[in-house]
């Protein structure tokens, strides 16, 4: 592995992250996504030997030439688990906890399968049973919770929380979502663009929507991996700025933010959208509508892509909102190869994690 | 395979479902459960022939030779098992994912359970976890699991909703319960009728109660093997009767409604209740059970029967209302070897859904 | 086996259990602890001589022989997991209903993770899922999992539940924790001590707080091996007086309560403690804490003990309260090791419960 290893070092800006975080902590600065912080092991405990050597906390932990293994590795598990391949079992005995703060139907059932097809047996743990930052800190969850499983895998709130889990878990951590990012998401994209247009490099995609926690990591991503990266976002809903700054200091991608769809979606490799409001934000959802008008993905904007253009979402889509029925259905639409490829990015990742790819 | 496959193609009159269903959607009419709507392949999507060739959705959505070769499996299955023989393990590699709309022990117990022990693995998907029909449209669900699992269980309210999920899921969709009926539970009783009758065809079965979706899947085997159907329920509270018309469409079995228990259970094989009023019917429970006076399985009734006579019960049971402790304790009672065979029953239907038996 | 096997015959005073099963019931008397009825096998039905022997529902069911022997096996078989080894898998097949009143994480993951890496799948029914107590007879429950589990653990509120379940079952029942006691984790307790001072017999075990459902099973360890056992406390939460005259009679341990815990830790081999109040608690706690002065295991009291004694607390712990954050993160903390041989020891306890071991 040549390449730097650049590990992000700034402070975010942090204005626009979902609501559901803001409503949680309006003053949230990602404390914990500080300089030095973002290594993949940060933990006062030493690390088990036993166990891999990487957290999958963000996506620009990792180098270039990383990321390319654990997709390599995602496409190839993919192919035995197609082949039906019953003596590839590397998480044979092996345990993973899943800890959901929110219920998660994608992200609970592509990592519970993806897990037992590699021979291991993953644990859920929803909102009612763990009660994540009630009963008990942090801290002695995170040891816990290494005392019995090889892995943790959570989906939380506030992206402080993934980052003390894995400071104090002995086993990785695989961050299934928090408000400030989804790279297990982004990874099964990129598997799904590698896999549809033969490249993921040199691409360029176009996201259209809220500048949320998709945006992160995609941003993240393209600070490893030289491709194009445009949000076309309503003003106010830009991603967070020093994020954005990452990658301009990154020498990998490029980044720009457009307030005009149409036109940001020109020569687009890929066009990507996600829902405007979350659940947790009926009263904001309204208001919310009205600024996004003309940031819908429907046929007149997959047209004014390439003709080859993806169109992709992480789901659930919400027709006639964010985009439509035709464009789901359309002859472009790869959101459910993309749904699949979450089992199978996933796979990749925490093979790499364990150290078994 | 000689038989006809007859489908069904009757427009269900539907009055006198279960309350669950008719306070969700009082007009109601089962839409989806009309001409050609209830073959096995519905799905716009080509069923990947790496599946089976089957969804299990209605009992006579299959031959007369096609249910006894589900039985039979189930026999065999249920017989390696009991010998604790590990060799075999059909369901190795394989996923189902299990979605819940409202909790159910026995449904989830005995699926879940019946799939490790043939080699594979369930996801219980409960009520807070997918949220079935409210963040996601059920055609995206189907597609979305379709690329994870190789099976998908469901117990769900409306009939409508299993027919629209095997309608789009490009794997066998298997009906773990409906507001219609309940097709998994009546092969579990046939199968105990057979180990403790040595035969169901040319039995006599009265059910005595509620003419609910239990009384549809009977009439739907009736539809297909030659029995004779009892349902002994109040006025008011008769089975549908464009399913009642099935059977008498069908030259199998036959189906006759009584409102005299008392009578109807003269010379039976089997009588068999569930409860009167459902858990949301509170209500209306007692108004119900004035009505159902008369119609309780008590030791009075069993002795009307055949001395031979099974009792059944697909549980639940209330204890002094639909029955008495003494029939449920009593030498006639089966009806916790008809809850284990649940289990057995389902592999049977399982493994021919998968095409592995 | 040449030791007696005495079982407990003692009516319980019962003053002093915790508040969630006071609120329960307040005149509870442990009726289903009474003579005779604590044996291992106390069913009205034949158990299958497929399984093992014994329920596991308190610990002096068994000799001091048959808990030397659960410990041996639960330390061989944690050597094996941590040498990773794949070919012993002892519940290959096997399943195991685990049923939760309350959630529990610990209790949870540990059975599910331990008995996944022993071969087995354990089906985890949450308070919504089987409604314990609520929809179904508790003797219907026990027939219906025995027909599809090859063991069931149960965490109850109301002991006499536990009792009521392992009567009607036919597999093995395990107490995963009720108001009354929580033997597996006195048996993982145990576990860690033996590992870390070499011994448990002859040792001075000093419990400092609430004379709650841990230390009942503390006594009736006591009760089959000798050690001193010292329950701190303050006046009125003393343990239950019918099980401290268990350890009286025994001619095993002995027992003492103290109000002085200071003076009660001089030469203690353990210092042992335990939230002060339940989640359900709240209005109570307040008062409670007043009265617990005194008895917060801090560095000082810590300091009074042996320099060799270790801390021990079942978790979760509140830090400032029935300890200190330097206690719990000290050199003399096992409390993580303690939570991982939960996993190991219930798994010794297990493979005992079905002749495995």
């Amino acid at each position: 592995m040549s390449l730097p290893d650049q590990r992000s070092s700034l402070q975010l800006s942090t204005p626009l992250l979902r609501t559901d975080l803001r409503t949680r902590s309006k003053t949230c600065q990602h404390k914990a996504v500080q300089a030095g912080q973002t290594a993949s092991w940060t933990g006062k405990e030493t690390p088990d030997p036993k166990y891999g050597k990487h957290h999958f906390l963000h996506i620009d932990d990792f180098s270039r030439e990383e990321l390319w293994a654990m997709l390599e590795t995602a496409r190839k598990t993919k192919e035995k688990l197609k082949a039906n391949d019953q003596s590839y079992k590397p998480l044979a005995g092996k345990t993973m906890s899943m800890i959901f703060t929110k219920p998660s139907s994608r992200t609970r059932i592509s990592f519970e399968t993806g897990f037992f097809k590699l021979g291991g047996h993953a644990v859920y743990l929803g909102p009612d049973t763990i009660q994540f930052g009630k009963r008990e800190a942090t801290k002695d969850i995170a040891r816990v919770l290494s005392g019995y499983n090889e892995l943790i895998m959570a989906r939380l709130f506030a992206h402080e929380d993934i980052m003390e889990l894995a400071q104090y878990a002995t086993c990785p951590v695989v961050n299934g979502l928090t408000d400030y990012n989804h790279p297990c998401q982004i990874m099964a994209d990129a598997l799904t663009i590698w896999e549809k247009l033969g490249r993921v490099e040199d691409t360029k995609i176009v996201y259209v929507g809220d500048g949320n926690n998709i945006t992160h990591s995609w941003l993240r991503l393209a600070a490893r991996l030289p491709f194009e990266f445009v949000c076309a976002c309503p003003e106010g809903f830009e991603p967070d700025a020093a994020t954005m700054q990452l990658v301009q200091d990154s020498g990998a991608g490029t980044a720009v933010i457009s307030h005009d769809a149409m036109d940001a979606v020109k020569n687009a490799d890929v066009i990507y959208t996600d829902v405007w409001a979350s659940m947790g934000m009926k009263e904001e959802a309204a208001a919310r509508f009205k600024k996004f008008q003309g940031f819908q993905v429907d046929e007149k904007m997959m047209a004014a892509a390439k003709d080859t253009a993806l169109f992709m979402h992480c789901l659930p889509a919400e027709r006639g909102v964010e985009t439509t029925d035709a464009v789901v259905e359309g002859r472009q639409s790869v959101v459910f190869q993309q749904a699949e490829n979450r089992m199978h990015a996933q796979n990749g990742v925490m093979l790499h994690c364990l150290g078994l790819a």
